[in-house]
C-alpha cells in the first residue's frame, strides 16, 4: 500500500498558521512523524491561491525536503505554483503531482508539466461534466483519463487513479459505485495505482475513524493499492496491514507478522 | 446483520467447567450479556459427545431460555441431542440447527429433523469430499445444499448458508475464494442468509481482533448478512454498523447514527 500522508494541508487551522508564520519546525516535525508512521509520500497543500500559493508551496517543499527523505506530493490546481515547486524539488524519488483531471483547462495546463518532468501523478476521475454521479461514470472517466495519459507516453506505474470519493452521508449508495469503479479500473488498467482521499467517505457522519477503517478494508479487496490519509491514525494503519494480508497481497502474512513484532499492530 | 453469539461453547475452558458443574448462573449471565450486546441468537455447543451431549445440550437450552428471550442456535452434530433439545425448546422464535451439511450421513440424519420442525438452519458448504479447497468449490457445494433443502420445502429465509471459513494462516489466498463464494451464493440464492464462523479467518495469526474486523467489513460488501461471533467484542460490533452502512443496507445511515447516539460506537 502506497500511503500519501495528508496532514500538511492549509485547510487545517494549525497548518494555515504554521504556513503564514513560516514555522518550519512545526511543518518539518509533521513531515517526519508521517514518514516514521509509514507515509511513502508527504502531501503538501498550501490552501492559498495565486502568487501566495506559489510562495507557500515552494516554502513547504523546501521545508519538507530538509526534514525527510520521502518524496512529496505537490497538491495544487495551480500550474504556476507547480512549476515553481518542481524547480526547487530535490528529493531522490520523483514527486507526485496532485492532481491532473480530464477537465479541459486543467488538462491543457498540466499535460506539458507531467510529460516534461519525471513525475508521478494523481489522476482524478473528473471531466468537464463535473463530479461523477451515476454508476459507471467514475470508471468511465478514470479509464478515459488513463488512456489519454498513456497515449502521451506516461507509464501506468506513474498514474495514481483517484475515483473521487463522495460522502456516504450525501448518497447512501455511493460506496457500491465507488467499490465497483475501483474493481473496473483495476481490471481495465491493471498496472496503474488506485488511490483516494479516504476520509471523504465519512464526511458528515459520527465516528469517522470507524467508517474510514471499514471503507479501507473494503476498497483494498477491490484493488485500491494507495490512499491519501492520516498516517498518524494508528487504527487506520493497522487496517492497512490486515486488509493487504486478507487481499492476498502479503505472502504468508509476512508483513503483517513483522508489523506485529515491531509493535505496530497495538 | 443477524448475530449468532458464539460464547457458550464447551471448547472454552470456563464454559466446560460451568457445564460440568451445572453452573446455571454463569451460563445465564453469558446468555444475557450476549443478548444485550446485540446477539439475535445464542449459540449453545456443549462440546461433549453421546449421551452426555444430549443431557448437556438440554440443560444449556433450559438454562438459556430461563435467562433470555433470544432464540437459540443448537450447535451439535448429534441428531439425538438435537431431538432432545428441540423437545424442551420453548422460546417464542424458532431455533437454528447448527448445522446441516451435504455429507450423506449428516444429511440423512438431519433432513427429517429440519423438515419435521419449525426451525432455521446453518447449512455448511461441506459434502463427502470434505473441506472446500479450490476456487468455486464453496459456492458449488453451498448452492447444491440450498437446492436440496428448498426441494424439501424449506424456505430460503430459514437457510443460513455457511461457506466454511478456513484460516488465512494456512492458505494466503483463501479470503479471495471465500469472498467470491459469498458473492456467488448471494447471486445464486438471493433470499438465503449467509453466515460464517467469523474468527476462523484469523486462527494462528496475531491480533486476531483486527483481522476479524477487517474480514467482516469485506464480507458484508459481498453479501454476508449474518455471522457467528463474539458479540461482546465491541470493535467487531461497531464494524457491523459501519459495514452495513457502507454496504447500502442502512438507509441514510439511520441505524449507524442511532447506534452512535446510544453510545454503541465508542
Amino acid at each position: 500500500m502506497i500511503i500519501i500522508g495528508e496532514l500538511i494541508n492549509g485547510s487545517r487551522k494549525a497548518i494555515k498558521a504554521a504556513i503564514e508564520g513560516r514555522d518550519a519546525e512545526y511543518i518539518a516535525d509533521l513531515a517526519r512523524r508521517q514518514e516514521e508512521a509509514g507515509a511513502d509520500y508527504i502531501d503538501c497543500n498550501p490552501g492559498t491561491v495565486g502568487e501566495q500559493e506559489m510562495e507557500d508551496l515552494t516554502w513547504l517543499v523546501e521545508t519538507v525536503q530538509a526534514a525527510t527523505e520521502a518524496p512529496i506530493s505537490l497538491d495544487t490546481p495551480n500550474g504556476d505554483a507547480l512549476e515553481a515547486a518542481l524547480a526547487v524539488y530535490e528529493q531522490e524519488e520523483r514527486p507526485l503531482i496532485n492532481s491532473i483531471t480530464l477537465e479541459s483547462e486543467r488538462l491543457e495546463q498540466f499535460l506539458p508539466i507531467v510529460t516534461g518532468n519525471e513525475v508521478g501523478m494523481v489522476a482524478l476521475a473528473l471531466d468537464d461534466a463535473g463530479m461523477p454521479s451515476g454508476p459507471g461514470e467514475r470508471e468511465d472517466t478514470a479509464l478515459r483519463l488513463v488512456e489519454k495519459l498513456t497515449e502521451e507516453g506516461i507509464a501506468e506505474d506513474n498514474i495514481f487513479v483517484d475515483p473521487v470519493i463522495t460522502p456516504l452521508s450525501t448518497d447512501p449508495t455511493c460506496n457500491q459505485s465507488i467499490l465497483s469503479a475501483i474493481g473496473a479500473i483495476r481490471e481495465g488498467a491493471p498496472d496503474v495505482h488506485i488511490t483516494c482521499g479516504l476520509s471523504n467517505i465519512s464526511y458528515g457522519l459520527p465516528n469517522r475513524a470507524l467508517l474510514n477503517c471499514t471503507f479501507l478494508a473494503q476498497a483494498v479487496v477491490f484493488g485500491l493499492d494507495s490512499a491519501i490519509l492520516d498516517p498518524l491514525d494508528e487504527d487506520l494503519m493497522q487496517t492497512v496491514f490486515a486488509a493487504e494480508a486478507l487481499a492476498g497481497r502479503d505472502e504468508w502474512c509476512a508483513d503483517y507478522i513483522t508489523a506485529y513484532r515491531e509493535g505496530k499492530l497495538g
